[in-house]
């Protein structure tokens, strides 16, 4: 039989997973001399044998918690149940990581209605004992015996109006005794058993309550969620109560060992005299902050200061504590690493470094790499009243406020007179690109984390909110319902958390995001420690231009049909889908290729020599043709085509499921002019720049091949044509010509894909879309019971499925390096900005993941948390 | 050095590789000692070398031809070149199979102006050599030397103008003389050089042109459609010429061993006396029926009757010859597996059987069961005039004629008086289901072979044209337009062949289907063959009914959503999506409980013991709502809405990609109530005919599940049901509960859904759209352009993509057996009735295929061949 019980000191913080969190430090703490109040741990082990025994102690467990209060009792002086001098225990749950909808606490442990007569003789204080009792049996009645608190606070609020008090302070002890009267009397009423008097008998429920917690329904679905194991059980931690609230020499407080928002090297906190530690949350009195403590307590602050310092070198990380003071007694009862900003995370990781207390490795790997995100995108200004009205899915982060508007043209015209707009919209099609380029935020009542607009927005580095089922948007009568009924009309003002999914009513203000000299410090390391190179998507010059400022290193997705979609371009693109004969069509690329030209100079010149990856057209065609009428009135009279002649041609080009249609590579097997005019244009600007003595890389990549046909087919295509141009121009250039890895079918025939092709970059939307046979635009009709009902851990279009989509990418790069050895593979679908999946692509030996500018910095860190 | 040239009768029929079909064929016969003109073949191994040499003669063969040569004349008794008695021979081409694209045939080759007096002589005819010689120039000319035939054509007909001749035989011996010199003074003209007149030299330009013919680009992407290996290269075949046109006592002629049309044991074909093989063919003369022959030269047909009998025991098949008599003399030219119907081949493969030239299993192997499809659809009359004006894809098999309609309401109207009609439309959806039911077939724009209109069709066994893009439909103007400009208008008569793809103006007469009794004895020894069960699709008890008549072992897939199809129950189907809390869906659900309960019991008597799968709800919901306005009206007064009200709610629920949108086992987790009535309905109905004595065995299959949590949580669902109603009925009732895996995830989580699910049923139509990314309604678009270029071999929606599909189909077998190493395993897809994919999947060890009922019979027979 395994050691069922730990007194305090027995076991160390190396044993989190046997007595949970809390009470491996409450034991650690106590090896290290500091001053804890004394107490034992139940292992997480006899949880389990509990749980698994129907709910019976284990055998030996009633004589080890009897043996080790005999030591409690024998190390306080007192007696469990004592008349004279009683025992009290705080009764207290703790898992191996804290866990919401468990058991939390229970105060005062052992009172009934004899020993609460020894607190008072003993404290000399009847309010102080008759207070005790009173929260002991609210609190046991609520967290064990698991009953509705209303009762007693309304028994509670009767007392105060009978005697015309106004606080709870305001009771006398004869009030108070009162109201424990009244309490026990419903509980026997309610419960038809009386409160039990027996502190041995409490203690036992206590203890069974918090191993009972271990399988509430919250508990169980916050596990499920988080992909925590079932079996993990927790401890239960038995202490001694210690009061702050004996009086003024008594006393209770939080600290953190650094400021957890700032991430100064500052002993930071809040105290409050006379008080016990939940009066510190419940707000009632204002608490002082902690270098008053000075003052007022000389030695026992200079007693905090000396174990705080102990604890930071020894726990090396900021920590979060709580203490008493009792009787001018100082007493520790917690610490743990401290949460903190994601700006006071970056600055005590290189602080910490700079100080010798870790090394440049630790620093980088204790940042929780999604966190940092915070810093690169505004956010909005804490502790200001928010109103929201609806939630959706925080598709694209930072917080941005505006008027409402629900089209693009309205959008643009309201940006271009300097007014904020937020552009809201069932969803958005490219028709939206240049409304949403003028809006400060895009608000979208459908499609998921990988919609349309969700993509977009990220890529242009706006904040977005898509997916929110919360409202109704109807654009003609230009207002949104939300769920609740409130409605909102256009040129109201509304504000996005991007982060967070809240849209809200009225202005928030924001704070401005800004890369600091800590956060540059530690990427510089991270790129030293990283395998993977971080490249970025980016469609125009600007983007790659804050790419490479940002730190990438290449470019691995350049979608060309964004440039199209520019209003200077669709209209070109237009006269190409409408030709009626290829000389008719080439004509228009042939105008498209000057522009093409031009951009990719831009591009290839802002990667300064860095490898960049040009996507060749993708979209289905009727993407860039107008869908209203008026705008497809005003293209048929300019294509001098009669308005039903066009509206035809659109709806024969329309279909049911365009992301399953005809795009990608299958355009280019049906018009191979268009592959051919996006070729020159990419071999000429790149020989343009290498003329001029630049270096230039550029990586031309097919999208959607299934098959290896179609890439011997494109591909053949694609180097007859740049061949020829290199010889024309006598130009001595290399190229690459590689695929998109998007349909499982290429996964499942990587092998003979790689014969042929130089890359292979992941394109994991789409892969995820047709693995899972999700929709991206419409997932978001049940992606949320999904993730309720734990069917999915976690979006798959945010975080890669390693189990199912996963699987694909190990079966595609084995398949693909058994060909080639050597081939280079990269990601460039959204997760190649997610650190979870940013370390899955590490193990499976990736080299290079790409994602959205704004994200370059968190790949580089996740880069190298994967390789550490 | 291998042997380049065979004489006839140095090699076998096994020799096909090396000697192709004719070539060993003629071989073989002359082993066999019948009489064929001598000749030899060079191989194809030759071919390949001269081909890799860049179209140069390997070494040796120049002697190897010219020893044959030498061979040849000592058999014939002739001199190649000779003035005297020149030999002449034929040149062929022949690979392995017969292929268009390549060199057919050169006849009399060897003349020339001085060989040309020889032959005269010869044969005493100056006219035959003449003409002999003429057909050589002309047919040198343009099968060796590549010349257009028109010129040709032109100077003959102004010879004939000149002296007033009708046809060519009016052209005396002179006259064609002239024309002789004519044409080579064109050649000389055209090509710069003299026609030539070597005959040695003429041998070799021959040779070499049948060699080129294997890779001009017809034959090349015939080779690649068909995916026939590009190094198999084709034999050549030189034979000395016999004449079927010398006079009387001369003529040639084509026969079948046994009625290639019935099957019937009939020696059968045709003759032409005085006549070379190409009169047959030209049609200007009547061939007589071959029985006359035994009256004109007995000898002759007598010797024929022999060689056939000799050729049908020897082979073991039906033969299709070809015969010259010269000078009475019966040479036999060509001899091969004869074409047939499938009614001629089904009776030939039992009777044969019965007369103990073959046994069951070369019965069953030699059919083609694709073929045998014809038999059980109507089809068109043949041998009748029709004007195709477009053709699309042969989506369901059958011929059909009726009036145009464009719409399911005037359709059913028409229909109900009897009229016969043909819907037309851009593409079906549920909504058309009546319309569809009423007319005798369905043409529409757009959508694959599995588009809804295919698919729905097949399930009626309606005919049905799919993917048609050769014409526009404009159903507000009721007309559709042909690419050519052809306006068709409603109520004008059009045929439909749905096993050609092709849309005839007017009536055309069809002859009706039956299975005769030769069908049902192969059938019936296929079972004994076959380790595959086959099982029906079958929705309602009448299409039950068809199957089990049919010989289905089951039904494998029997789609629940159908039946909510019917005008009398989607607006309780509607009802229910537009319930405002779960109370009123459930009173909806009720309402539709009772009917399904009805459904099932008649479903499962139908099948009398035999298992039933039933899919659980599929489609997406708005697939139950109406879309055209006046629709939504009547439906949003019905519903108490307001047409706004209901307009916004049908296009909330519209999705981007449906295919890929909130349905299947997705509906489930949002809707349990759904599956729970479905789930009442089917046990309930399992215990009303189990109490009636009847077995039972209804398999519970839930849709599009790619994880295993979706199958949990369902499951046990639907577990929690049946139990409870086999509790409350004191009922003992077997089900199973399985899924179909249609989504690649589940494919690689096989291993996982196997341990809890107690079926697999593939269906491979949605796995085949998620593998590729097509969508089976939008492939139309790209696939024939991927068919031409060779990327796809064949339709993936049609025949299982072994490579691709079928890896994953693989892994998922292995993966679940791994877990269940009983699990049974079968296809409800479309590709449960298609020969090679049967072919695959019993390859792969699957427990059945499930197809349309129509397609039982084939599928028995392709699980035999499987087998064998």
């Amino acid at each position: 039989m395994n050691k069922q019980v730990y007194f305090f000191g027995e076991g160390s913080k190396a044993d989190a997973d046997l007595l949970g969190g809390k009470g491996a430090n409450l034991n650690e703490m106590t090896r290290l001399k500091i001053p804890v109040p004394p107490g034992f741990t139940i292992t997480t082990e006899v949880c389990n044998e509990y749980l698994e025994n129907r709910n019976r102690w284990p055998k030996g467990l009633e004589e080890a918690v009897k043996e080790n209060l005999k030591r409690l009792e024998k190390a306080m002086k007192k007696d469990f149940g004592g008349k004279k001098s009683p025992l009290l225990v705080s009764v207290r749950s703790g898992a191996k990581i804290s866990m919401p909808g468990m058991m939390d606490t229970v105060l005062n442990l052992g009172l009934n209605d004899e020993t609460v007569e020894g607190l008072i003789a003993g404290s000399g204080n009847a309010r102080f004992g008759r207070d005790a009792y009173r929260r002991f049996v609210q609190m046991f009645s609520n967290v064990v015996l698991g009953m509705d608190m209303e009762a007693f606070d309304e028994i509670l609020d009767a007392k105060k109006h009978e005697v015309h008090a106004k606080l709870d302070n305001d009771l006398t002890a004869e009030d108070l005794k009162a109201v424990v009267g009244a309490y026990k009397k419903h509980i026997e009423r309610h419960l038809g058993m009386p409160f039990p008097e027996n502190p041995g008998k409490q203690l036992k429920m206590a203890i069974n309550a918090v191993f009972d917690s271990w399988n509430t329904p919250r508990a169980i679905s916050y596990r499920t969620i988080h992909g925590i194991d079932h079996h993990w059980g927790t401890a239960v931690n038995v202490q001694a109560m210690v009061f702050g609230n004996m009086g003024q020499t008594s006393g209770t407080g939080v600290a953190f060992t650094r400021n957890p928002s700032t991430g100064e090297r500052k002993f930071y906190g809040e105290f409050l005299m006379n008080a016990q530690g939940e009066d510190v949350v419940a707000g009632i009195r204002t608490p002082e902050p902690i270098e008053k403590l000075a003052n007022i307590m000389p030695a026992a602050y200079k007693e905090l200061v000396e174990i705080y310092e102990t604890l930071e070198k020894h726990y090396k990380d900021m920590q979060d504590i709580e203490f008493t003071i009792e009787n001018g007694t100082l007493y520790m009862l917690q610490t743990r690493r401290g949460k903190r900003t994601a700006r006071a995370a970056v600055r005590m990781a290189v602080e910490m470094t700079e100080e010798g207390l870790i090394d440049k490795k630790a620093a980088l790997k204790r940042l929780d790499a999604s966190q940092l995100d915070q810093l690169l995108h505004p956010s909005l200004a804490p502790n200001h009243g928010k109103t929201v009205i609806a939630r959706g899915l925080p598709a694209s982060p930072g917080a941005a406020g505006g008027k409402v508007v629900f089209d693009s043209k309205t959008a643009a015209e309201m940006g271009l007179k300097g007014e904020k707009v937020i552009l809201v919209r069932k969803e958005t099609s490219p028709d939206d690109i240049e409304g949403m380029h003028f809006a400060k935020g895009i608000l979208t009542a459908t499609g998921g984390m990988t919609s349309h607009a969700a993509v977009v927005a990220r890529g242009m580095n706006k904040c977005c909110i898509s997916g929110c089922s919360d409202i109704v948007v109807n654009g003609k009568a230009r207002k949104f319902v939300t769920c609740e009924g409130r409605e909102v009309h256009e040129g109201e003002f509304i504000t996005l958390d991007g982060t967070t999914g809240e849209v809200i009513l009225g202005e928030v203000p924001t704070i401005k995001a800004e890369l600091d000299g800590n956060f540059e410090t530690l990427l510089s390391w991270a790129d030293e420690h990283a395998r993977l190179v971080v490249r970025a998507n980016a469609d125009t010059p600007k983007d790659a231009e804050t790419a490479f400022r940002f730190g990438a290193r290449g470019i691995g997705l350049c979608r060309t049909e964004h440039m199209f979609f520019e209003s200077s371009r669709i209209p070109v693109m237009q006269e190409m889908i409408l030709a009626n004969s290829k000389e008719e069509r080439v004509k228009a690329l042939d105008k498209l290729e000057v522009m093409q030209t031009e951009d990719f100079r831009g591009i290839f010149k802002a990667m300064n020599g860095n490898p960049c990856t040009v996507r060749l057209l993708d979209p289905p065609l009727h993407e860039f043709l107008p869908h209203k009428q008026a705008d497809i009135e005003v293209l048929a009279a300019k294509a001098g085509l009669t308005y039903e002649k066009l509206k035809d041609i659109i709806v024969s080009l329309t279909e049911v499921n365009p992301m399953l249609g005809h795009r990608g590579c299958r355009l280019m097997i049906t018009y191979p002019e268009i592959t051919e005019m996006q070729t020159r244009a990419i071999i000429t600007a790149a020989c343009d720049l290498a003329k001029a003595g630049a270096e230039v890389n550029p990586e031309i990549m097919i999208p959607l091949v299934g098959t290896l046909e179609e890439f011997t087919i494109i591909s053949k295509d694609i180097h007859a044509v740049a061949q020829r141009i290199l010889a024309e121009r006598k130009a001595d250039l290399k190229y690459k010509v590689g695929t998109m890895i998007e349909i499982p079918r290429a996964c499942l025939r990587a092998k003979d894909i790689a014969r042929q092709a130089d890359f292979f970059s992941f394109g994991t939307n789409d892969l995820t879309q047709m693995t899972f046979g999700y929709s991206r635009d419409d997932a978001g009709k049940f992606i949320g019971d999904y993730l309720e009902a734990g069917i999915l851990k976690h979006d798959p279009f945010v975080s890669i499925d390693v189990k199912g989509v996963g699987e694909l990418v190990k079966m595609c790069v084995h398949g693909g390096r058994k060909s080639a050895p050597k081939l280079k593979v990269g990601v460039c679908g959204e997760h190649g900005g997610d650190p979870d999946s940013i370390n899955f692509f590490h193990g499976v030996g990736l080299n290079y993941v790409s994602c959205s500018p704004y994200r370059v910095p968190i790949a580089r860190i996740a880069a190298a948390q994967a390789n550490l």
